[in-house]
């Protein structure tokens, strides 16, 4: 196992009926800046629960943050927060709006020009605004962890960045405000926590033994759960495992002492301005496509994988990590998720742009053992036709 | 699943020759007390490492807190704190040393009889000193909990208390100081983390999928470690798993939306006042005459254990869990823990004192249905011959 540090100091209030607590996390005299999407949970009554337990405190708004938040939009809110002297963000809504809270936090006291905390991966932040999140979609995380991924819509540059300050005081999971999401959000939601799991898991073994059984404790729970929360929208306990799951994968625990890869991330996250696919689609096309092109050096635990998520024991090592990544594509299909290129009308004349946007990123050296080159992403893109 | 709160601020510094970490832990300018247990911590280096760390701050020391801290010792460190003005402790040493820095912490501050503080089980608590903890015996989890254990010798008392202000600042897991432990400590280490998990699982299923799968990652991992922790004393990813087995064992994750038990060890506290057995040993002895008792109970739980653990899906129900408490009792003996009272010479003489004394300290109701009468409490006793 790995030398490492663990520290997550959010505070979770989890189960129905749970937003009126955030009257007693909100200091009383704070003026709050509420942000959130696209309007939404204007319909399905979250800002109405919001606002009554933000009741006697000043609360204004800022919404229209979009997927994939952009430096535009969310500079916007920066410049209303300076002018207006807000000094607690909530945000209301998905990995989008959190992430974009994020930044905000990090963005208004920040002296000199904000887009240097993206291009610093967080590294210039010196002290962040107190935010607390009320989650409506499960999918990212970003609710219990201090990282996020924040669009230059100019640069066509899609980045994450992290810092210590970037943690909410306290995040709000509510499982029966998901009932009211399309099933595609749903689903994205599934793959993208599976894949989140996947990134800190599929690697090589290190004897962290907790750390695998945690991991595989997710991947288990998403593909039992996954199915079930399109088909049995309104099972508050299937709802209710798969946000403590999409919460679990990316908090910080079953990463401590182990190696990570996010390769699949970092060319998803190239594809998705390239072609405006959805996050999680990215991820379900490189994911097995990059387990083909690395499966010697992700062996033993893809075997692992096999053997402990679906109980793949038989015929020789090869053919079990086949299996193992056939039934992976299988999953994200039976979410009515694609896992090719060609499932969305995308062909190879992509792939040259995408890695070149790589190369000008920086992301020359990938993967867990920083050998995924741009030659290598480019052999993984084409195994995704 | 319930609805549940979830915070944990402990900064967790884990891995080898990590001690040093602490000097970017606690302020330049603290003035800090030291406590330990019998001072074995002066002969394996453990010692020196600390004091190295802290060089240029002023640093007391505070020896001889015993296993199953009592009110009587701590005492005697809160007057010191009292009267030398320390604001930040320092507890290197295990579970007991570590609970017992936790009442210290509160006591020094708490204004009237701090023996309040244990019989309001922590609620009379309104602020405690910072601290932080070097763990040197991986079992009880307080490295990385609001909880402790106080015994009062006067009263023949070992009452629970917990509070919010009681986490460590900061725990340091260094997986190579337990190298030196006696396989007496080690042994009972694994019992008292595996029950840990067990008062957390082993009640009624309700629907919470990932937090049995947790716990059943960690009971897995506790069966494949924990002999390998006697035979390959030396053997570094073993003792680093058992080590983040203990604390995450018993950090809130696990217990996060499900019911909880407990009664094993309240029981089991009786017993240790009474008869002085080890608090693991006590346990050993009491959880699988507990789950005899309440197998109607506590069926569903059982047999998905039975199943998961130990594999076992041969037989009926009745001869699954049977089969399962059966394992039990096998791996405790494995480590060389006994499971019966005659094991340490005691008979049944012993029975009705225990059950008075729950009358006594009000553990009257315990269980995770609160249905765990003395009268039953009798009967398990009795199950323990």
């Amino acid at each position: 196992m790995k030398n490492f540090k663990f520290y997550n100091p959010t505070k979770i209030i989890f189960g129905e009926g749970t937003i009126k607590e955030i009257a007693g996390e909100i200091p009383r005299e704070a003026r709050v800046l509420l942000t959130y999407g696209g309007g939404s949970i204007k319909r399905n009554g979250v800002f109405d629960a919001v606002q009554s337990a933000l009741s006697g405190r000043t609360v204004d708004e800022f919404g229209g943050i979009e997927p994939n938040p952009t430096y535009e939009t969310l500079m916007r809110a920066v410049e209303m927060i300076r002018r207006g002297g807000h000094d607690y963000l909530l945000a209301v809504g998905g990995g989008s709006v959190i992430d974009g809270v994020k930044f905000i936090a990090a963005a208004v006291p920040y002296e000199g020009d904000p887009w240097e905390i993206v291009q610093s991966y967080g590294a210039k932040i010196k002290k962040s605004l107190p935010f607390g999140t009320v989650l409506t979609l499960p999918a990212s995380g970003s609710e219990m962890n201090n990282g996020a991924v924040i669009t230059n819509r100019a640069l066509n540059a899609k980045l994450p960045l992290a810092h210590p300050s970037l943690f909410p005081r306290f995040s709000v999971l509510d499982p029966k405000v998901t009932y009211s999401l399309p099933p595609v959000q749903i689903a994205n939601g599934v793959v993208d926590a599976f894949v989140h799991v996947m990134e800190q898991y599929m690697t090589y073994p290190v004897g962290a033994k907790l750390q695998d059984r945690f991991a595989e404790g997710l991947l288990l729970t998403l593909v039992e759960e996954g199915p079930r929360a399109l088909t049995e929208p309104e099972n508050y306990d299937v709802r209710a495992n798969l946000m403590w799951c999409a919460t679990l994968a990316l908090n910080g625990l079953i990463s401590a002492g182990v190696p990570q890869d996010w390769a699949t991330h970092m060319i998803g996250h190239e594809m998705t301005t390239l072609c405006g696919l959805d996050h999680a689609r990215t991820l379900a096309i490189v994911l097995p496509a990059l387990w083909e092109i690395r499966s010697a050096e992700k062996k033993e635990k893809l075997l692992q994988y096999a053997e402990r998520v679906w109980e793949i024991t038989a015929g020789d090592e090869q053919a079990r990590i086949d299996a193992a990544i056939a039934r992976t594509r299988e999953f994200f299909k039976s979410l009515q998720v694609g896992t090719r290129l060609c499932d969305y009308n995308l062909t190879e004349a992509i792939i040259p742009t995408i890695v070149e946007r790589l190369k000008a990123h920086n992301m020359t050296k990938l993967g867990e053992k920083r050998d995924v080159t741009p030659e290598l992403a480019e052999a993984i893109l084409r195994q995704c036709l």
